[in-house]
């Protein structure tokens, strides 16, 4: 994918590099993804606008239950089109390659300098992301006057969005290990300590069933509701259909949109995401598996500084192991984080997209905040 | 492996056949392995002995842990075999066919006809072989005096043991589905219930890091140990290194030999196994799955019937799930069970095994009870 987004860029008449990102401490051995960086014009009478994309997709597979094949682009009678990566973010990134190629079609001039940042690590934290970023502040990006990141979802399917805040993201695992080697639970179960027991019970202490996050503390680190930010929610053109179409059934924890719209916006939630080490299969396999990891994930927001969430979190999910009394071992670490980030909607930025969009679909855009991605 | 044993024993001159499992209700389109059956021997003067095992295995790769592929035989310095399946049961299966050989080798007459019976299906519960065994008691097996199961370990690695008793086993399965495909928890965290949560809650309710199973009733089925019973545990040879050493670590639930062995032979046990469709490979995924399917198994004893402890399973995990005011929806069913065994341990065949080990190992075996095999 790389390759293609340079090869086509170039062929548009863009200024394309693949750069390498640096090296991740206890990764040195793995090759990670080039990011894709190019320009496209270089007027300084125009403004220039750094787009971000990501190339990399989440691991797919047709049993998880995909109805076409994730991996060849399908396109159904409606012109919808369905593929791993399709919105989230492949279709978005070659979409600044076919606005490139629809100004010179028709003749009209590109009305800004483009920069472009199409990374490969996004789907694991965009690890090596924020250095390399910081590094190309001064020499690649430097006269970036503006940045647009088109990786999100509209939040029905009538009208776009601008998104001026996403949440962050704490990515944990806790492991559990006991017995050297898997147990036959016909030969030792009631004898010995069963980690897949123990983690169960500690992840049942994380979150209950309707989303509220059980770590102590960990809500007094959010920035408070003002009678402001409330007043915005009501205006948003989402109603709890689109909720229930986007899930595809009904099981939405709040009963209105302004409390759905919040949630996922400006108040953190946590995932429990499986376990690995465990029989995970289809059908019926016996063992008692010697070390589990569980994984879950806290997406954050202001004012939630990462190093106060891992204490809290490390802190809760050690005493409630140690409550168990459980001979085996715990540990919990995080495998990565991203920041939250908040923006002023009514920067010159938001207002030119709010333009742009309004001129392309006929309706002024909702001003949104999102779910969780790795910001910069 | 069936096609080898059916060479094989043909070769030491027994009557062999490949015997095809009747299909299984919803599983018609699937070709079970066959069970291997022979004869050695036809003499109406000497006692017919039915000898079982298994030729097939549980799932393995190297990846889970082991030191040596697992599907490669390796002998270590002190002669050790290392291997899926050399004690769980290829390696006690093929110890019937070195007694074949040995006793031809060896000129000596052998003093009983033997009748084999090894199935291919026994890691998935022994399915179909409950029907065969029953419709060939009348034919292929008709004047077997007495049935040898050998599938089961020495309790420690010094004494041979014999088994007069083993734990049924009841596998279930509970799916929590809500989404109709899975969802990203960056877009959808906080908004809407999520499967794994209401799972994890669920299956926490179910045994304690004691081993104690939370199943109201359930305990009351058990078979109250009389004060005979008791004074039984004292004498088996066994410690509590024996079980470290087993488990490869010193987390053991109870205090002594006499609790640990009532735990392993004559109190249930419940063990979790796994999460069908949650995330379970290394690494970070941040998705919301949409069905998740737990699976654990209980092992049971006289005399929990498994009609009755089906339906406190199924009222319990239902209730369970109600309490969450959970929008998901919960599904509980049994994969299949496998009923418990005790016999008397004053029985002929003991007598004569119990006999015959001491020959050959110099000390009389312990009597045990076991953890949990299919039994017929």
């Amino acid at each position: 994918m790389a390759q293609f987004l340079t090869d086509e860029l170039k062929a548009l008449g863009a200024e394309v590099e693949q750069r390498p990102l640096g090296k991740q401490p206890g990764k040195e051995h793995l090759e990670l993804p080039p990011v894709v960086v190019a320009r496209y014009g270089n007027d300084p009478n125009k403004r220039t606008i750094l787009v971000y994309g990501h190339y990399d997709v989440q691991p797919a597979l047709k049993e998880d239950g995909w109805a076409t094949e994730p991996f060849e682009l399908t396109i159904d009678e409606k012109d919808r089109m369905y593929g791993r990566g399709s919105t989230d973010d492949k279709g978005p990134v070659l979409g600044w390659l076919n606005v490139i190629e629809a100004h010179k079609k028709a003749g009209v001039e590109f009305p800004v300098n483009l920069l472009c940042c199409f990374e490969g690590m996004e789907e694991y934290g965009s690890e090596g992301l924020d250095d390399f970023i910081h590094a190309e502040s001064k020499k690649f990006f430097k006269d970036a006057d503006a940045v647009c990141i088109s990786d999100n979802y509209w939040l029905g399917t009538e009208k776009p969005c601008l998104t001026y805040g996403l949440r962050g993201c704490n990515y944990y695992s806790i492991s559990v290990s006991g017995p050297a080697q898997d147990l036959h639970s016909g030969v030792f179960g009631g004898s010995a300590h069963e980690p897949m027991t123990d983690l169960v019970h500690v992840m049942s202490k994380l979150v209950d069933s309707q989303g509220n996050i059980l770590i102590p503390g960990l809500m007094d680190l959010v920035e408070p509701v003002t009678e402001e930010e409330k007043s915005l929610y009501g205006n948003i053109s989402y109603t709890m259909e689109n909720l229930h179409e986007s899930l595809g059934a009904e099981t939405g924890i709040h009963p209105n949109k302004e409390r759905t719209l919040m949630a996922r916006w400006r108040f953190p939630s946590l995932s429990i995401h499986g376990i690995e080490g465990a029989f995970s299969a289809p059908g019926a396999k016996t063992v008692i598996p010697a070390k589990v990891i569980g994984k879950f994930s806290i997406r954050t927001v202001p004012n939630m500084e990462s190093p106060d969430v891992n204490k809290l979190v490390f802190d809760y999910v050690k005493a409630e192991f140690a409550k168990l009394n459980s001979k085996n071992t715990l540990d919990v670490w995080l495998q990565h984080d991203g920041k939250w980030w908040v923006a002023s909607p009514k920067h010159w930025n938001f207002s030119a997209a709010s333009k742009a969009a309004k001129q392309v679909f006929g309706v002024e855009p909702d001003m949104t905040r999102e779910g969780g991605r790795y910001v910069f």
